[in-house]
């Protein structure tokens, strides 16, 4: 005799676009701290890279005292360094802007969270030594492709200024959750800038560039860079730092409720220290409470917060999530609208209706 | 030696809830006039049922000569009837309601497409008989759970009138593209209703129940009625037949694109006849002209079509598409505004940028 059982019912990326794969976390369906590798957010300017992994080594040169090439197992045998990082494309929410942005129309979920283990990238450095000169790093990535604005092939690359390539954290890493990082997000290496928006970490690394100038790249200064105003350049500047930040992620926006009580949940975080207090308003910002933060916040990660809500009245509510850091800063009520559409922190709000 | 593929890229279901599972289809990047069963979209009012397939036989009875039980072997031994059939839910497209309905938030996706084989109802009508009194056939489903404007659980269960249950078409189906029904689906079987939206297709059925009145089960008389009054329930009526509609498939919605040839893609589809024409305006509304149907259009099912673009001027394009069936019914510019959200079908329209 045949029994149905409950069948598995699980949440899925979310398609954004296939060519390149863009496809972002069920963020809301998240309930650990640790994203699975396959509900990990793809973010792809190309194609996936073709390249051979047994002739994989990763070279260093430029303005260093001595050229090097590192071997995987020469990186593995390294003193390694092990991290909890958030790493969020800085095109998350972009959705959300009004006027609307054009781009990917990433929701909330462009945004994922693990651990990250591999080498400092300054333990590598100590083997090349850096010139005097050297000014930023450039890092190249396997993937390649057109752009409309060259009629080469060009490579994903960006660069960090030597400071934050200096930082401990800043790592050469080669596991994900205690495995072998997935290829999609950037097997053998990949650079995890904790802090940054994701597009400073660069997957499936080629090659590391020390240079004595500012890099020029189009991933470093015609994308990923603010625009404030929609028909020219002026006052434009990179993007860096992820920007505090929070997202509601139950119940869900537009859903139907009956009186009773509630836990409202979600998730906050930042670039720079670590989230001090997350509040919330059920009344469309007219008052604050304080939520009840479920773990240590710590730097570079996101903390869960929640929030016991008991609604006697029907009606519609609108409900509202405000994070502050320990830099005090805090999420604006209306985002920092900008052409290309980067950096969304708006106060996150939903409605929800109680009959 | 390895040698990096290029790994699988495609769609997934995008979540809307997990419990009860509803997940729509990545209707965008569906390229086949058929959908796969793990790419059809799942709504649920409640948990997936438990029953055992090897106790399942059909009942009908009520207002019938002859009440009769069909077993599975004699159901599948009956003359059959296969069909292409539209299932769309009646709350598709929900999300694009200003001001917006609260309920699931269904983007352009609560919709799928396949070939559905049964045998007709009024086949098996033939054998049970059916009372001169009799008005409505109550089709009730394994699946049920709490209301919040019930303290009894409630299964899920629908009426038709009976003048549409008589049509051949409408169906007893127990097979989705050429297998058996996917359980998620209605395995072992389900009631299909070519041409009405899809919470009358009721899945997993348990007994069908002639009567002599009109049914007034909450699935018939609370949901799934238009409500155009956001504050009373004057002027409802009950949601039958699909409205004429239509969907951009490709370019996406605030897609970057460089000058050039475009082909531009969508399907249309309705309740009622078959699509005669599908118009497009590429400067948001002012001037139309016609695509071209990649298929004959017919009856229950979507067509696609597409129209070749050549873009030559750069600037923001407001791309508009319109149906109109051979009922002469056509996509209106706004929708029918309604407090549950359903029946959305006005033109759609999505916005480029050509840099």
């Amino acid at each position: 005799m045949k029994k149905f059982h409950q069948p598995g019912v699980k949440p899925y990326l979310i398609t954004k676009s296939l060519n390149p794969e863009n496809q972002e976390t069920p963020i809301q369906f998240i309930n650990n701290n640790i994203v699975d590798g396959n509900l990990f957010y793809r973010r792809n300017h190309f194609s996936y890279p073709h390249f051979t992994s047994s002739f994989y080594f990763l070279p260093i040169h430029g303005f260093v005292h001595t050229p090097r090439t590192f071997s995987l197992q020469e990186i593995y045998s390294l003193p390694s360094r092990t991290i909890k990082v958030v790493l969020e494309c800085s095109g998350d929410k972009r959705d959300f802007f009004e006027p609307k942005a054009f781009g990917e129309q990433w929701e909330k979920g462009a945004i994922s969270q693990g651990i990250w283990k591999g080498v400092s990238l300054r333990t590598l450095l100590q083997y090349t030594g850096v010139i005097d000169a050297a000014k930023e790093l450039v890092f190249e990535g396997y993937d390649y492709g057109e752009r409309p604005d060259s009629d080469q092939m060009v490579n994903f690359s960006r660069s960090l200024p030597i400071e934050k390539a200096l930082e401990p954290d800043t790592i050469i890493a080669y596991e994900y959750n205690n495995q072998p990082i997935p290829f999609k997000h950037g097997f053998p290496l990949r650079l995890i800038v904790p802090g940054w928006y994701a597009m400073a970490s660069v997957k499936w690394i080629k090659s590391i560039t020390v240079i004595d100038k500012e890099f020029k790249g189009p991933y470093q200064t015609v994308d990923y860079v603010y625009y404030p105003n929609k028909e020219d350049d002026s006052g434009k500047f990179p993007v860096t730092t992820i920007n505090v930040n929070s997202t509601i992620q139950y119940p869900l926006n537009r859903q139907l409720l009956t009186t009773g009580l509630y836990h409202i949940k979600g998730i906050a975080w930042t670039g720079k220290g670590s989230i001090d207090k997350v509040e919330i308003s059920l009344d469309d910002g007219h008052t604050w409470e304080t939520c009840q933060l479920t773990s240590t916040s710590e730097k570079y990660s996101w903390v869960s917060w929640n929030y016991q809500w008991e609604v006697l009245k029907k009606g519609e509510y609108t409900i509202k999530s405000k994070a502050t850091d320990s830099h005090a800063n805090v999420q604006p009520s209306k985002p920092f609208w900008n052409r290309k559409g980067y950096g969304y922190n708006a106060v996150d709000h939903i409605k929800v209706k109680v009959e």
